[in-house]
């Protein structure tokens, strides 16, 4: 069975052969069904359904999302770049339609990189907009950059039938989710799990195996979900890290996911791929 | 059975919690098990048996690699910090132990993201290396910069028992490997291998499974192996980004992996992860 997470869909048409065509934008916009996406608060604007607010287009924005049915997605920098507060981020991920979620990650990550991305790294000169929004070219020593996605690996380790999860000192209280990392330069995504685990609950790590993934635009991460299996289930927490992580029972994650607020933990909301993790190991997909 | 791709190993304790111990790396440079790495032509320098060469540390390299045996390993920035020659490439995955390949892999990518990353993307303003070299900190607006980490995924799409394979322009004469793109911006792994044989070859996907996965650092790719079932075998190529694509068997792909001069293709070299992809393939592994 094919894991589903939040985001992580097809969304448009990203017509890739467009981006290297010079004249392409200004031709986009003048398509007659060309529509630009609303920025609301830093954000891709929701309406009442939770579907993605569209408006024709006005002047020459410079992203090209993708095609819809043959026609042209476009959208503007917003002027506000800034992260996203937390307030706002919790809305948005309970309002939005799942099937308009790929096209907000692919959104939200381009503009905000783009915001972050104004001068040229290799050299501190400012750089533009290139491939209709896709990358960004120095107009100093003419060095192109592509927007970044950054790999993290996310994992449920077991041990002897229970899971080892933990708790970040910004979750509410009660939640306990999968532990994560950014992987790092010269690491393979094993490595990484087994790094990860190792530093933040001092487990050894045997089998790795992988389960499914998901962007997560916050700003720029590509979640990668695994399930490991522990060779020991004795705990050294890094406190740094963490503040607490345990082992739970099938029959508890169970009860967490179902809602009962007698559950000994709070589990992670729908649309992560924490979520998606714990219902796989609950439905023995591993 | 687990697949081990070149550079996949564990590598170095990479010892994260010294890195945020601003007195850590004159400590570890004083350490009289310290060793610092060689570098040579702008790689880290390989011995007749395919080891990494080590020296005693002289001055105060920036880069931490992590400790072996307690012992820190350390590392300064090469002068010549470009993209490696094909040559030396080809030369270097063919010497290279395979149990110093992610140090090798971790130490290239690090060195290159450092010359490409003196100056902040943020603010224009000049950089400095931090957090032992795992990062680098703005002189000027404070932004912290993390290195990249380029999710790609490879994959081999199967239709009735045949495998799908393609020809880079740059390949050597006879060769022909898994098509391969950069993840981009709000796509999951799945996402991307569906858009990618949807864009090189004209190909719609069913299901996609992960294989495995692969540091390569020239300069800084994650590679992310899968196999994909193909919904048909009518192919439309993409010849800005292909010379050719064609459907192999089973037979020939065993073929072409002995080594067979009279092979009906040239198989990918024993480093990259398209070989494993294709080993796995023909062991049945999927």
């Amino acid at each position: 069975m094919r894991l589903r997470p939040f985001f992580s869909g097809g969304g448009l048409d990203r017509a890739d052969h467009l981006r290297t065509d010079p004249a392409a934008i200004g031709r986009l916009c003048a398509d007659s069904g060309a529509l630009e996406l609303v920025w609301e608060n830093g954000a891709p604007a929701i309406d009442a359904m939770g579907r993605l607010c569209w408006q024709p287009v006005s002047g020459s924005p410079p992203l090209l999302l993708g095609l819809n049915d043959h026609h042209p997605r476009l959208c503007a920098l917003p002027e506000d770049n800034g992260p996203i507060d937390a307030r706002t981020h919790i809305q948005l991920l309970t309002l939005l339609a799942a099937e308009d979620s790929p096209t907000f990650a692919a959104a939200l990550s381009l503009a905000q990189w783009h915001g972050r991305h104004r001068f040229c790294s290799n050299c501190g000169q400012s750089t533009e907009p290139n491939r209709c929004g896709w990358s960004r070219a120095c107009t100093g020593c003419g060095a192109e950059h592509y927007p970044r996605v950054d790999p993290v690996v996310i994992m449920i380790a077991e041990h002897d039938g229970r899971l080892l999860l933990g708790r970040q000192p910004s979750y509410p209280p009660g939640r306990f989710s999968a532990l994560a990392g950014f992987v790092e330069p010269g690491e393979s995504l094993e490595a990484a799990v087994a790094r990860e685990l190792q530093e933040e609950a001092g487990i050894a790590v045997g089998e790795v195996r992988y389960l499914t993934s998901q962007p997560w635009p916050f700003p720029s991460s590509l979640m990668v979900g695994a399930w490991a299996s522990a060779q020991s289930d004795s705990l050294t927490i890094d406190t740094n890290e963490l503040d607490d992580a345990r082992w739970f029972s099938r029959a508890e994650v169970v009860q967490a996911l179902s809602g009962d607020p007698d559950a000994p933990f709070l589990p992670p909301p729908a649309a992560a791929i924490a979520r998606t993790l714990l219902e796989a190991w609950v439905d023995g997909l591993m």
